[in-house]
C-alpha cells in the first residue's frame, strides 16, 4: 500500500509538531506533500528539509521571503516556497494530499480549511476554533463536498470512536471529560490571584499555550462542546461536561439504549492525531499503552460554574447562537493573549468575554448558514471590542 | 416496522425471564414465535398463556405432558405443545422466528443451538457453555450458515459493541472485567467455609444459581475467556480478566494503535439482552440510566490465583485445547451442583474439576472442528469422573 500523501497546516504548532512524530514512526503510512505555518523560520526550514515537501507556505510574508534565504540549495529545488495567505491556500488544496491536518491557531484556520474542503480533501480537524466560529458553514461544506471531517482533539477523537459504526439517531448525550486544567483544586481565591506560568503548567497534557490557558479557565471545554454540537450534529443541550481528573477517559457516549460507550488511554496526543490521519485504519504506532492495572483510580465529578465561570458563558453563548460563539472565540483569543502578557487577571479572560458578547450585536439566524465574510467581520469587531475593554483595565 | 420473530429457549430462567422483560417493554420491537424450557410446568404455562407463542415446548417429555393439562383451552389451540428433546430442537428451529435467544443451561444448550444455526437463524448467546464446549463446532456452523451470534453475557456485548465498525485484525487485546464476586474481599480460609448461601449474595448482579457460584470461583470469567476466544476469533493470549469490583466498565478492547474502548452501564442484564435481540437496532427501552456523577470510584486490580485457582484451570485447559475446555466445563457443572447441596466445600468444585482435568483423555486436535457427539462423549466422560470423585469426598 502507498503511503497517504497529506499536508498539514500548522507544522510548526503543538499539534503539527506532534502530528510529524507520528508521520516520522509511520513512514510505510504517511507522506507529507505540503507543510505551512505561521512565522516560525527556523523549526520550518528544518521541517521542509527533513520532510521534503512538495510545496511550503509561510503565513507571514516576511518570514517566507527569509525563508527561502535560510533552506539550501536542494530544498529550494525539491520544495515550492509559498508565501502568505495566497501560499498557504495553494498547500491546503495541493491536488496531491488526500486529507489535510487544520492545526493552524485560532481564526486563521478557517479559511484554508474551506478552500481544502471545497477542493475535495478530508480534514483532521485540530483547530477547534473554526468549528466553533463556523461549525454551520464548515459541516455544509464537508457534507456538500463529500468529504470526512475527524477531529484530532482528544475528547471528540474518543466520542468519533465510540460513533463509529452506530447510527446517528441512536445516540442519546455526548459527555466531554475535562481534567479540570492546573486550578481544579484551588479556590476562587487562588486562581483569581494566579501568574500566567501558574496557569501554564497543565498537570496531565502537554499542549500549547493558548490550549493549556483555555484549559485553565475551562474555556476550552465551551470550545469543544460547540465543537462536538457541529461534528457529531447533537443538539447542545444533550451535550455535558464532567470533571476526570485522571484524564484516561477521553469521553463518552451514552446511546438511547442507555448503553454508554467510552474511549480510554494514556494522556498523549500522538493517538488521536494518528487515528485522524489514518481513518480507517488502525496501525501499531509510536502511543504508549494503556496499563490498566497501574491506574489511578478513576472518578467523575460536576464542574464548578462559580470557580470556572466560562462554561455558563459558552453555553448561554450557543443558545443564542448565530454569531456569538465566533464572537466569544475571538474575544477570548485576544483575552487570553493579555492575561498571557500580565495585562489582565485570570479571571479578567472571561470578564472581557462577558463583555464582548454584552455588546455584541448579532442576528440570530438558526435558518440559514453564515457565510464567511459575516463570520470574519463578527470576530474582528469582538476582537476590537476585547482590545479596547483590555486596554481600561 | 414489524417487530422482529424471535424464539426463547430457557424461558423460565434467569436470562430468559430478563428477555421477556425486555419483550414486554418492546411490543414494537419484538415478538415471541416460540418458547422452550426445562420442566418449570407452572411459570412456563403462565408464559404461554401471556405471550401466545405458535409453538411452546418442555425438555423434560412428563413436564411437557402435564403441561398440557394446566393451560386453558384458548391457549392450546392457540399455541402448538411439544414434547422433550424433539420438541425443543422443533421450537429452536420454527421458520417464522429471525433469532433464537439460547438461555438453556448448561450443555443442553448446544444441540438446539447448532439446530437454530443450521435453519439460519442468527444466534443471541446467553449459554456460555455451549461455546466453551464447542466454540469451534459452533463459529464455525455460524460461518457456514452466515448467521449472527449475538453475545447476551454482559462482558462479550462489551466487547461486541467496542467492535462495532472496526475492523477485527486491528484489535490487539480483550479484558474482561470480573467483579470479583462475593468473595473478593476474603481470605482464603474464610473462603474455604464458606456455605453456598453466602456464595449466593452476588454483590452487583442478580443471576441465576450457577452462574452466581461459578462468578464466586471465577470459574465464570473462565468460560468467559474461553467464550471470548471463539466468539471474537482471539488468541488466548490476547484475553485478560481484571478485577474491576464496581461492575459498571462491562468490559475493554484495546486496539493496535494502542486506542483502548470501554462499554459501561448499569449493572442490569437488560441492557445486553436487548442489545443481541435487536442488534443492530438500538431502541430506549427498560434499561437504567448510568449517571456518571453518582459512580463510585473505578478500579482494576490483578486477580488472586492463589484464591481464585479456577483461573490458571482454566488457562491451561484451554492452552490444551481439543476436548479439556469441553471436559472441564463439564465437571463444573457437576462440581457446583455437589457444592450447592452441600457436599463438597467452596475449594472442592475447583478440586474436582482439576481432578477431571488431570485424569482425561484427549486427543489434542487443534487442525480439525471436532463433531457434536465427540464432545457430547467427553461431556459425559467427564460427568462421569466428576460424580466418582464427589462420591468418595
Amino acid at each position: 500500500m502507498n503511503p497517504k500523501p497529506i499536508v498539514i497546516l500548522g507544522s510548526t504548532g503543538s499539534i503539527g509538531r506532534q502530528a510529524l512524530d507520528v508521520a516520522r514512526s509511520l513512514p510505510e503510512h504517511l507522506r507529507i506533500v505540503g507543510l505551512a505555518a505561521h512565522s516560525n523560520i527556523e523549526l520550518f526550514a528544518a521541517q521542509v528539509e527533513e520532510w521534503k515537501p512538495a510545496v511550503a507556505a509561510l503565513w507571514n510574508e516576511k518570514s517566507a521571503r527569509q525563508l527561502s534565504e535560510v533552506l539550501t540549495p536542494q530544498a529550494r529545488e525539491r520544495t515550492q516556497v509559498l508565501v502568505g495567505r495566497e501560499g498557504v491556500l495553494q498547500v491546503a488544496t495541493h491536488p496531491e494530499s488526500r486529507l489535510v491536518l487544520g492545526a493552524m491557531l485560532g481564526a486563521a484556520g478557517l479559511e484554508p480549511t474551506l478552500h481544502a474542503i471545497a477542493a475535495g480533501k478530508d480534514i483532521a480537524i485540530a483547530n477547534k476554533e473554526t468549528l466553533v466560529a463556523a461549525g454551520e458553514l464548515v459541516t455544509g461544506e464537508a457534507r456538500k463536498h463529500g468529504v470526512a471531517l475527524l477531529p484530532v482533539d482528544s475528547e471528540h477523537s474518543a466520542i468519533a470512536q465510540c460513533l463509529v459504526g452506530e447510527a446517528p439517531e441512536t445516540v442519546a448525550r455526548l459527555t466531554i471529560t475535562a481534567s479540570g486544567g492546573p486550578f481544579v483544586g484551588k479556590t476562587r481565591e487562588e486562581i483569581a490571584a494566579a501568574q500566567a506560568a501558574a496557569a501554564l503548567k497543565h498537570p496531565n497534557w502537554v499542549m500549547g499555550r493558548k490550549i493549556t490557558i483555555d484549559s485553565a479557565t475551562l474555556m476550552n471545554k465551551v470550545l469543544e462542546c460547540i465543537e462536538a454540537r457541529w461534528l457529531f450534529d447533537v443538539a447542545m443541550e444533550n451535550i455535558d461536561v464532567v470533571v476526570h481528573r485522571q484524564s484516561i477517559v477521553h469521553s463518552l457516549v451514552t446511546f438511547r439504549d442507555r448503553s454508554v460507550k467510552a474511549q480510554l488511554g494514556v494522556p498523549d496526543m500522538r493517538l488521536p492525531i494518528q487515528w485522524a490521519l489514518l481513518f480507517p485504519e488502525r496501525v501499531e504506532g509510536g502511543s504508549p499503552a494503556l496499563d490498566l492495572l497501574c491506574l489511578p483510580n478513576l472518578t467523575f465529578e460536576k464542574p464548578d460554574l462559580e470557580r470556572f465561570p466560562a462554561l455558563g458563558l459558552g453555553r448561554a453563548a450557543m443558545k443564542r447562537g448565530g454569531l456569538f460563539p465566533c464572537a466569544m472565540n475571538a474575544a477570548n483569543e485576544v483575552a487570553v493573549e493579555a492575561y498571557l502578557d500580565g495585562r489582565i487577571g485570570f479571571y479578567g479572560v472571561t470578564e472581557c468575554v462577558q463583555h464582548v458578547l454584552e455588546r455584541h450585536e448579532s442576528a440570530h439566524r438558526p435558518a440559514e448558514a453564515l457565510s464567511f465574510p459575516e463570520i470574519s467581520c463578527a470576530d474582528q469587531k469582538a476582537r476590537h471590542s476585547a482590545r479596547q475593554w483590555i486596554a481600561k483595565q
